[in-house]
């Protein structure tokens, strides 16, 4: 029978920002973190030496004691690590939002998904209990390590399948990267005008502010939702030099007039 | 000589979002607002009530004693308004992003620009004090009232002209509305799977949050920044019954790629 201890043993795979951010929580959360595998000695032994793992660059020398292996790398090397581990009977899980639950089967019977849904900076400390996690599984057993794994780090967990994953990863890409990337072409075109990017501080937050309690689809404003040609017309002008976003500018503004019918 | 009076009379010309905030916050600062001129009697009795100010609808009764006209209407409708006064030497103000200051000139020499950048609604009370003011004007004597005026209001006034007010207009749309749009994108993303728009919130507070004391430039996270292909492409595929969103999808990918450069 399976018994869910409470402070788990854990091998975590990578270094990059989500496998920082997620040892440092577990090693909060007085998980112990047995081994951090890097792809270099340096990167290893940065993150072990903070949650007291032992650093390691070889997965051959992977401790294959623990009760959970966390594969937290890139998407596109999930393929190379998981092609040099075998733990039939271990619970093994990534934490991609895009990648299918099923490519770990080869290395466990035991497999799943731990995606926490947050943009992860290696050097900006992230309050786990806000972040919402989904969970994905291949069975029952490790459905309830996962649950608790999660419980014990965040107060917004789902059990979510893999196209409902893909489909959140998607929608974050849009509210998150994408939204990102408008705030980066308004610092452009203001740094260009010898203007700061402090004026639109206020602007940002409140745009975010705003949607906590309200459908962003039924708060919009500016000259798009307005229909407001003229300025419309006068923006596109102003961006005359750079065409990329002009295209952009037209591409948005009619997904505005849309969202509004 | 001009003598800066503490507490001013005002007229609002305008009753929607950014008149209705503006009004309200000068009510609350004591300033005497004399009149609100509205389309229709009853939007202007609406706020006019509010601020303790007489409603009027047509233009001709505009009490010329004031020391201050604010004409906050939409932007395509200030010519309109502007054609029907003259205020020889009143101060006279619009409130607009991308209006030339300019277009006041027929109704007095005093005339200038109150544009405050901020997402204002009608029904969403707004923190003044933290609203950036841009101010514009025709010669000293408007200097001295607007900048009087709006440093009562906020603690952040900024004296533009009108070149670079439009810039931060359109810089605004993008860090403001757009971002919205690609928020809303997200909702109806999630809807479609019948799952809930609650699930983004915190990434998109901690978005917007971090770019408080970072430079949106430098924080960007996801699979574009990461130049991830295989990511991106299988994006695409989700997105492929709605051909704007893939244009978007890859205009925007673009775009943080070569930021990025």
């Amino acid at each position: 029978m399976f018994v869910l201890k409470k402070q788990l043993n854990i091998v975590i795979i990578g270094t990059g920002n989500v496998a920082t951010q997620l040892a440092l929580t577990l090693f909060k959360q007085k998980h112990k973190i047995l081994q951090v595998a890097g792809r270099t000695k340096r990167n290893a032994t940065e993150l072990a030496s903070k949650v007291k793992a032992e650093p390691i660059t070889d997965l051959k020398k992977i401790n294959s004691t623990a009760d959970l292996f966390i594969v937290a790398v890139k998407d596109d090397a999930i393929e190379r690590v998981v092609s040099q581990l075998k733990l039939k009977n271990k619970i093994i899980v990534h934490t991609s939002g895009s990648v299918n639950a099923s490519v770990l089967k080869k290395v466990s019977l035991n497999y799943g998904v731990f995606y926490p849904l947050q943009t992860i900076s290696k050097n900006r400390s992230v309050n786990f209990r806000e972040v919402p996690v989904c969970i994905e599984y291949s069975n029952s057993t490790t459905e309830k390590l996962l649950f608790a794994l999660a419980s014990s780090l965040s107060d917004k967990v789902y059990k979510i399948n893999s196209s409902q994953r893909k489909m959140i990863h998607l929608a974050a890409v849009f509210a998150c990267n994408f939204t990102n990337q408008m705030y980066a072409i308004g610092e452009e075109l203001l740094k260009e005008n010898e203007l700061s990017f402090e004026i639109l501080k206020p602007l940002i937050a409140e745009t975010a502010e705003k949607i906590k309690n309200n459908k962003p689809s039924l708060v919009q404003t500016g000259p798009a939702v307005r229909e407001d040609k003229k300025t419309m017309k006068e923006h596109l002008k102003l961006l005359k030099d750079k065409r990329s976003l002009q295209k952009l500018y037209r591409l948005v503004s009619e997904e505005i007039i849309k969202t509004k019918k």
